[in-house]
């Protein structure tokens, strides 16, 4: 590759998928990168380009000049384009905008950089087969001919008033068996999904995979069709969402990767790892408290471990099955029949384990009474980490807060501490001790 | 609704699409839902069986005759209705496929039936429209009208040879603009993306997202067309993929859901919760092991707690990383790499940590040495944690294990163990006792 054998490189590249170009390149250094871009025909660049990492392609681009990544802009959609313009430095911005030789593109992909990308807006793009309901089938289909050249793929063909309101959307084959005088008004269909620019991502992917629908139009505050999202843009929302939902359930609070520097690691695991460790310093102080107990029941710290442990997963399991309950929408009933539901579940845990704690506590030391306090004080702390889990996801849901960053650490800790107070507290009143 | 106004209920699910009416007969009760079910469309009604929960389904197909089961399955594309079949009773299955009249469907039905579940076979349908290679482009446009009458959305046209071998693509504007006289030879486009029925849906999922693919043809082991699989399911199999990875992560070892029953969420719970319990007890019985330094040095048996949850964490952020990094294939470099950069990172966070854990036990206790001990052990601990949380996915993905399942209660109990024991021995070591 470094030989710079340009034919034949070039022709190898021609019968290789974008995709694939884009990992190929993903793996080079920066100079080779370049080289390969540079080397590739325009029309397969800019896909290259959009799928490239985020870092390499600001690498790459950082090498080309405006004039360059106008000309790369221009042959993709205007959703790709807007989201390579929103990671380029502010002042090339202008000027890479001012290249754009197709005006109506630019235009296209200046409005996109105003939606947040985290809504529907910024999931959107502005390429769509869009009628007015005035026309005629004939003027349609001309109309159509017209507009499907920007389009790759023909998902639905729009229908919308005069002030550009959707007002619903037309079948092609309607379309082909209705008279070419007839107007449109006669022929379309007036029942169309469709999603406000606000939405967020999240539940347009919902919206879409429920009704399965490939696409979907996007319509503004005043119901004028703006925009349309592919079900390809929504499998990237999806693959993202539960990334950052395994994520935060396993204490990485920001979007990282494995290659990601240990500096951006080190920032988005450090903040959870503190949390556990107040969570064990105030366990530690905890057990400072029930120092006295040390000298004849020496045993009862060494199951702190244990007790912590089991409320910690009993915890997690209870909250992640809420949260997914939350996150795909089919929770059905009361918080209050739910936590009756997981306090007999965990009841029924906590006795199952505990029983067979008792055995072996009991043939190790010898020492029932010691070995009945550890065991009930395990079903207490297993139902009330149970129930901790269940609530505060519902709780932070009903708040308005997402409910996923309760599971992880944050569940973990908390029954941590409120464990071992339990199962001090517990076992000093059955010991008769203090 | 209990009324039975069956002429008012009858309008008004008229307007409404078949995932919400699904979502409200999974509501209600097997009565009431049996009888919406008779009231609708026989259209809709399919649509909406594909929707329901499985149980509910069930519970509704028991109510129907196997005529009635039949009559709903014909108007479903294969791979629904096969999904359908597949979940009946041995018994009626024979019956059921002899009442559907169209036997062209039933047979497709039964092909599909072969195949496994968790394979593109068991995910393809039959809906597919393909034409002959050697066919001219007009005895083509003709025949893809036919087929297409069964397939609701037309996403690709497939070319075979006259062994059914699958040879290429066919865009709709070449066939469009080519000569009506032409052989479908000439026109073609011979690169197509496939998949082998054997193929794992996650497999599929990644190629279909990673190319951006509305649909793929399925091919068998000699290379003849089969089916297709559309991105609808596929959205569904990177919604389940990812569910189960949460779960595994939380500790759940089954596809459970918030409102299964009782026994259902314990048989997914316990094991895990055992495994942690197993763990536990072994870290008492490593404390026992190290009772004697109890009189000294009871502030160590403080912070075991603390340091068996800074162990747990720390593996399971680590394996985590490489999980997810695993699962979208986008991990460079070589094992040994990975481990010498999460020791690094580890050591990093440990440092930190360390700091701020020295300054608080020494202001706690006013005992510098044993702050020392402390602080230094969970340095040691953060770092086997994290070495233990990349190599243990990373080692089942090498043997062709899920890795998925390291992370958790198996990556949390086993780091307990390990943190508690190097925890006690760097303190003893340091402390100078024995």
């Amino acid at each position: 590759i470094d030989d710079r054998q340009d034919d034949a490189l070039h022709t190898m590249m021609e019968e290789v998928h974008y995709a694939d170009i884009a990992e190929i390149i993903n793996e080079l250094n920066e100079d080779q990168a370049t080289y390969l871009i540079k080397l590739l025909d325009s029309g397969k660049t800019s896909d290259v380009l959009t799928e490239l990492d985020e870092d390499v392609r600001e690498a790459i681009l950082g090498n080309l000049s405006s004039k360059e990544i106008a000309g790369e802009l221009e042959e993709l959609d205007t959703d790709d384009a807007a989201d390579i313009i929103a990671e380029l430095p502010r002042e090339i911005v202008q000027e890479v905008i001012s290249e754009i030789t197709d005006r109506e593109h630019a235009r296209d992909i200046v409005d996109l950089l105003r939606y947040d990308e985290n809504s529907a807006g910024g999931l959107m793009a502005k390429e769509l087969v869009k009628v007015n309901e005035n026309w005629t089938v004939l003027t349609c289909v001309r109309e159509m001919r017209h507009q499907a050249e920007n389009v790759t793929r023909v998902h639905s063909i729009y229908v919308v008033d005069d002030e550009g309101i959707l007002k619903g959307r037309l079948s092609l084959k309607d379309l082909l068996t209705a008279s070419t005088k007839a107007p449109i008004r006669e022929v379309y269909i007036p029942k169309v999904d469709f999603v406000n620019v606000n939405e967020k991502p999240e539940e347009v992917a919902k919206i879409m995979s429920k009704y399965d629908l490939e696409a979907i139009p996007v319509v503004d505050e005043i119901g004028r069709l703006v925009g349309r999202i592919t079900i390809d843009d929504i499998v990237d929302v999806i693959r993202e969402e539960a990334d950052k939902d395994y994520q935060l359930a396993a204490g990485i609070s920001q979007d990282v990767e494995a290659d990601d520097s240990i500096w951006e690691l080190t920032r988005a695991r450090l903040p959870w790892l503190f949390l556990g460790l107040v969570g064990g310093v105030g366990a530690a102080a905890i057990m400072g408290g029930f120092e006295s107990l040390i000298s004849q029941h020496a045993i009862l710290f060494f199951f702190t471990p244990l007790i912590a442990a089991m409320a910690g997963n009993v915890g997690v399991q209870s909250s992640a099955i809420i949260v997914q309950g939350l996150a795909n929408d089919d929770l059905k009933g009361s918080i209050t029949q739910r936590l009756v539901k997981e306090m007999m579940l965990a009841a029924l845990n906590g006795l199952i384990l505990a029983a067979v704690l008792l055995l072996f506590t009991w043939f190790w030391k010898g020492n029932l009474p010691t070995a009945l306090a550890i065991s009930i004080s395990l079903i207490a702390v297993i139902v009330v980490a149970g129930i901790v889990g269940t609530f505060i996801p519902l709780f932070l849901h009903r708040r308005g807060i997402d409910p996923a960053i309760a599971t992880g650490p944050f569940i973990t800790t908390s029954n941590d501490i409120f464990g071992i107070l339990i199962y001090f507290w517990i076992a000093k009143l059955l010991l008769g001790i203090g």
